[in-house]
């Protein structure tokens, strides 16, 4: 593999900025040195000057295929990990999911076969468990010994994915016994669908319903029942995609007690809200995921819970589905459009943009996009960072350029943007994972099957 | 009926201290004056000096033969309103139960069986929801209409008495539609239910491990569930038997913001503790109720809340079962142990002792035991209060004679006291019921079928 | 003294809405019974069908003739009382100033002096202790010995009344050994001067910025470090004209740890608002008090805390200023407008109002009005009540009669009316003090010297 | 200056911990690499095998020759800076005293005059405004401009450094203008000095009654006060020396708002309490300081309040007293007690002893004792860190190494050891200062002089 050095940039990670040239060997960080003080050599070389060397994006929350409500998320592993290299994110951790009446072990045999020589950036699995029983719990510690160290909970989607407060606690017991982290989509599910059944008998059937019936004082009593049971439980929790600021407040306060407990938010709450569900037509149904967008004064208490440390990673939950032919699924009945967003190309570019207004720091972007996820889902420090040792997982990134998101020239496979029409400042340019070049100022080399299975080891917060 | 004056006492309302001389006429208090200024004569006249003149009680929670786990509570509405008038509580209001596969109507018809005829004091139903479906939604209107105004739902006790979430949300939306209060025993009853199995499996079997796996966490969970559910559902809630200190919180977090939020505890809870749970052989038994008994440092907390009006009524959850061949049905097994306790008969002794050791006012204790539960559950003014028109249940209270408490000499049916060998100071003297006398300084004057069946109307809090 | 009777109407207390009538003997009432039970006759007889009887309103905070900043409020105890009668309110509680320098014994004495003779209702004093050292601290047992049992100090006005948290903690300490009530004016003055010196020197001089330098934060700092000194010093706490949300959530939080910790607000933060400071040309004078009018949403905020009990008691703090020649003076200089509103005529009425609105319930209206300032001021059962024994004070409220408040028609000594035009539905019509007729029908039988000095006992929330 | 270079060591940051080789050139860290990955060769090499590699620590709380009560602090800026390098801290920030009446330039004039020369290692300089006056507040920008960018306020310490609410209000407001950071010590000055002056009075003057009278409360109380000023002067805030779990509460509060409020604890909080303070005799005179010492309770607090980053740095508050001569000036009165303890040389090793006993991470401590007090006080990433261009202040660290703390073997300059016979496992074995060695495997090397005064920038954590 090419001896590869970077010079002239500036090396930003959760810690520091330093101005400093970056040498790459065997796929790996080997040392970094003040600019020009060493007579390194290489093969390849990249002139950084004015740029971020920053380290390669990891995305702990993607649904590949995703089968949902009948149909499937439209990215596959090959194209929605090309569109993460595309985007510098160089890992993700993908969600393999427990049929139900079926094993965790054949679960996840299905997303490695998913996976397996198709994706173009490095994957993990967490594993979403459907059905809480005696043999699954006993299946937990050998998927552990495989590297799969998180198992994902729904207290929505009843009949679905959900699983009642005895099997939560069962779950979370079992995990904190084979030192796994308990991640649970925190809603109220049986209300939820009271309320989606009378929302619809009334008919108020158009997207933004989706948003109104969701309500959110039912994503923060699932927090907050989340959080006791972890505490009944001995266990640590991650709650995925934190939406509403008043499930945002039972997070603040279980973490102003010391308890071990993480919250996950994602771009599509930060930058889009119920008026784009509110959208005319049937354009809202673009915007339908679980837990919903929320009324746009929510955002600033994400952005407050970022900065505060209430909320540690931001995530995608990138699971996509074309507006023709899927999301019109629900066309009438929201309760019918699938849920969820694409989003995997552009987390590092929003957040950069998020840099680019102050409301957070260079480093604190690093943190939340790289080196939190990689600590929280025991990749660190082989990933989210830069460091002698570490993969040499790398993006050279230009804060400067200016960027207009669009489906037009995104590379995920759905046929809308989220963000279709925004600017922003900012765009990776060059990125490399394990030494390996997937995009070189613009140019795509990347490729399927160079990503491998990453197992993970337990979470580092603990 | 006799015309009765009562004179020479202080009159103690939740409101007022008043040394006045009481008009009855017809079963009503015709007029209060300042003691010797009117010329009034009766046919029936008590010298009350250096008595309290106050409201009879009101126990706004008792269960007369209710069946639980195989065995059924060991007071008959004939000897549990007997005991209540022996402790000065004129009214009881029992919980009718409706069966799973049965209607709300067949529950409170068989409720009626029981009752009617049968009774000293008078009495009125709440109904005990165990099958929200859309059927008996629809009852709700009618039982309303009939005086039947508060509906208790279950968080607890699975495969019985337990609603999930979906459940209870409908069946508050209900209530709230039709002007009734809903109850709720809040305790996560499918994560109670593992930690009981595992505790059985660990051997742990005897009854204080029935209180260490009912965790206080648990109640507070489901406290703050029925909260948010009520908010959703745009209900005022009432919390029955509150006893952790985690739950009260919650309710005081709630009142905070303004909602129509309440809180009954119990004297079990005031005045017992895990310790008791903890006695020697088997005895703990007798001390097994839900919500359990909790370490003793809760009960200041549960002062505390009633001195802040967090909460708002003291009942008893009267449901007594025999030592003999009842609670020893959970030998080797607590969760076989039938949950309750007796008390209905010393619930105005045990807070007036409350009184004497200055946890509460005079006026507290009367507000707590009598007025409240009347406002609450829609019978003031006719019961709770001592003024023009309302009816003549009046109790003369000797607040400095001392009794010991024990099964040897109480008058509910069953084998023993929660309270045995305590000594108090305060004990009831007369007792009125509608102008008619009950007890007359110490001999029993009532009788089965005087006690009348009380429509009640809404909530007064609201 | 005429034996009188009122019969027919509803009897309001803060406990009971008894349809009753009312017998007085001697300026007491002696008995109330069922309509027409009694063949009472008297020599005078209101008939009070479709009218409320309520008590007399008590007014616990009233500056009648106080000096400020170089003159002094215009209403004298014979008009500011004469305007309490017209308003059903049959109690003042006025603050006597010790002068700096000068004894708490002398600044009583001044306001006997004033008083004396004078008052068209019975009325009792507060002390305002401006200079606390070891000489006024031994007075404090002799003045609670002849009644005054509440002793105010001002963190606001440093230089005048202002004074620092070592002489505040000294006087708590003496109050709570005396068994005295220590009031705070909760605002922190040294801060407060600082923004309005730097208002005034960059143009600032309009009477809307008084508002805007007497931060809402800083009457909520205050009322913190009240709360904290007062724990520090074993002593009950009484905080005066709450207007501030910010504030009202630190008294909840206080009185959620069960701390003796009381407030009282004001019609004018409950009805008026910043808007009304920011009125055209010089209006804004009109309402320049201090604590200042908040911004209109912390109204909701007040009226919750009244709902809550967060807050006991609704004064006015009385203290009128003639917009001509008084208010005036801090033309160009909102710092030299003379702090205060006239309001101890409407207070019983601008309450109702807040009945026929919904935002409060007719026993609240009584309680806040008249019980609780009556228990608070160690005045109860004699005012604040309708009961055997207790003073007749009572008026006869006509709770359909329409109204509009204007400086044209009120009978406080002040040339506007900070609720000009307003239309309220409700009015005092009768009105009895001690059993004597102030108001009949509308007609004033008052007289300067009815009304007599009332020696109060202790706080009786404690 | 000779080339150096550490092999084989573990490199601890706040942010990794890499194995990695450490090239220093010119007082610098130039470059990290994998062990044994490039043929570096240096003039000196260390072997670190086995040990950690961790920044300098900096101190950002210490007070050399400090006045206090008619005493000095016994360390010189020579010794106690000797001190501090046995200790592996390799910057302290020192507070510069101005004088009542005098100029804040005067003081540092002063405190360059004392350290000048004198050092052993770099320091930097707070200024304590003991007189916040025009003049002064004139002063500020100039000093900034010369790296004093932090300002120190008394609330305690009436009659000395006390400054009132006004007073802080505009040192707050113009440290804002000028991007200083204000620092405050927060305890209500003129309330404990009543409780001190009664305590006395009682004959109350052991040691111990300094831990009573300085209630914890009124620690509270000052820290909400200061957050509050801070919001209205739109300003920054470090509150020092926190020792009351009811102050970091406090904090705790003010930081999930999203304020920029920071704290500081310090070792004696953290591994001494009141027990200490009652020793027999005058013993607890060599612990008492201010805030004092508290209850063991609040040691987990504290521990908690590091972990969840509500306090953000330990420093030592140094400030050393002898206890024969110094202490002693308080016999008989515990209010003449000089306030102070030494703790400069052991900072580092008690909290790597808390990273022994699992209460904080490797890399926390790292944050807390070298990286949060540099990036606080605007020395990152020249101190606090080890990265390329970073200060060749480097400590090799041996965690396995064993002491005894104790006066007879410690450094400062002062006759006993707060920890005295206290055991802790590791030890700093070599320290280098700008790449210059201070101490080389215990022998010291260091020399007054080699310290130099570092200008500092703004705090940057805004
Ligand atoms: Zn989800
Ligand atoms: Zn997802
Ligand atoms: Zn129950
Ligand atoms: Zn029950
Ligand atoms: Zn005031
Ligand atoms: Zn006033
Ligand atoms: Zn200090
Ligand atoms: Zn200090």
């Amino acid at each position: 593999m090419a001896r590869t050095l970077i010079t002239g940039g500036l090396v930003i990670t959760s810690a520091e900025e330093t101005p400093a040239d970056v040498l790459v060997e065997d796929g790996k960080v080997v040392a970094l040195a003040r600019h020009g003080s060493q007579n390194w050599t290489a093969e390849r070389v990249f002139d950084a000057s004015g740029r971020y060397v920053v380290p390669g994006g990891v995305d702990a929350h993607t649904h590949m295929e995703m089968p949902f409500g009948g149909t499937r998320a439209s990215d596959t592993f090959a194209t929605g990990t090309r569109a993460a290299a595309w985007g510098g994110t160089t890992t993700i951790v993908d969600f393999a999911v427990q049929t139900r009446g079926s094993s965790l072990r054949a679960g996840l045999d299905d997303w490695h076969a998913k996976a397996d020589g198709n994706c173009a950036v490095d994957y993990a699995f967490h594993l979403i468990v459907s059905d809480v029983s005696e043999p699954v719990l006993r299946e937990m510690p050998g998927l552990v010994g495989e590297g799969v160290t998180s198992f994902k909970l729904f207290m929505a989607y009843p009949g679905v994915f959900y699983s009642d407060d005895g099997r939560i606690l069962r779950a979370m017991q079992r995990a904190a016994d084979v030192g796994a982290l308990t991640m649970v989509h925190a809603e109220n599910g049986p209300a939820i669908d009271v309320l989606v059944e009378q929302a619809l008998a009334r008919g108020e059937t158009d997207p933004r319903h989706h948003g109104e019936v969701r309500r959110a004082l039912l994503e923060a009593e699932a927090t907050h029942r989340a959080i006791q049971l972890a505490r009944v439980a001995g266990a640590p929790l991650y709650v995925v995609h934190v939406s509403a600021r008043e499930a945002l407040a039972e997070l603040a306060a279980a973490r102003d007690l010391g308890l071990p407990v993480f919250g996950e938010t994602c771009p599509q709450y930060l930058f889009l809200s119920t008026d784009n569900l509110a959208e005319p037509g049937f354009e809202g149904a673009k915007y339908v995921c679980s837990t919903p967008l929320r009324p746009a004064e929510h955002q600033a208490a994400l952005w407050r819970g970022l900065r505060t440390d209430d909320l540690q990673v931001v995530s995608t939950d990138h699971c996509p589905f074309c507006f023709k032919g899927q999301k019109e699924l629900g066309l009438g009945d929201f309760s019918k459009i699938p849920n969820g967003l694409p989003g995997v190309e552009h987390r590092m570019d929003l957040l950069h943009q998020a840099v680019v207004e102050g409301r957070i720091s260079r480093r604190r972007w690093i943190e939340l996009a790289c080196t939190a996820p990689a600590r929280m889902f025991g990749l660190h420090p082989r990933k989210g960072t830069i460091a002698p040792g570490s993969d040499a997982d790398l993006v050279i990134y230009d804060p400067h350029a200016v960027q207009t998101l669009s489906a037009a020239t995104h590379h995920m496979n759905v046929d809308y943007s989220a963000y279709e029409g925004r600017t922003v400042t900012g765009r990776v340019e060059t990125v490399l994972s394990r030494g390996e070049l997937l995009l070189d100022r613009g140019d795509y080399l990347g490729r399927p099957g160079h990503g491998a299975f990453l197992p993970r080891s337990a979470c580092q917060y603990l």
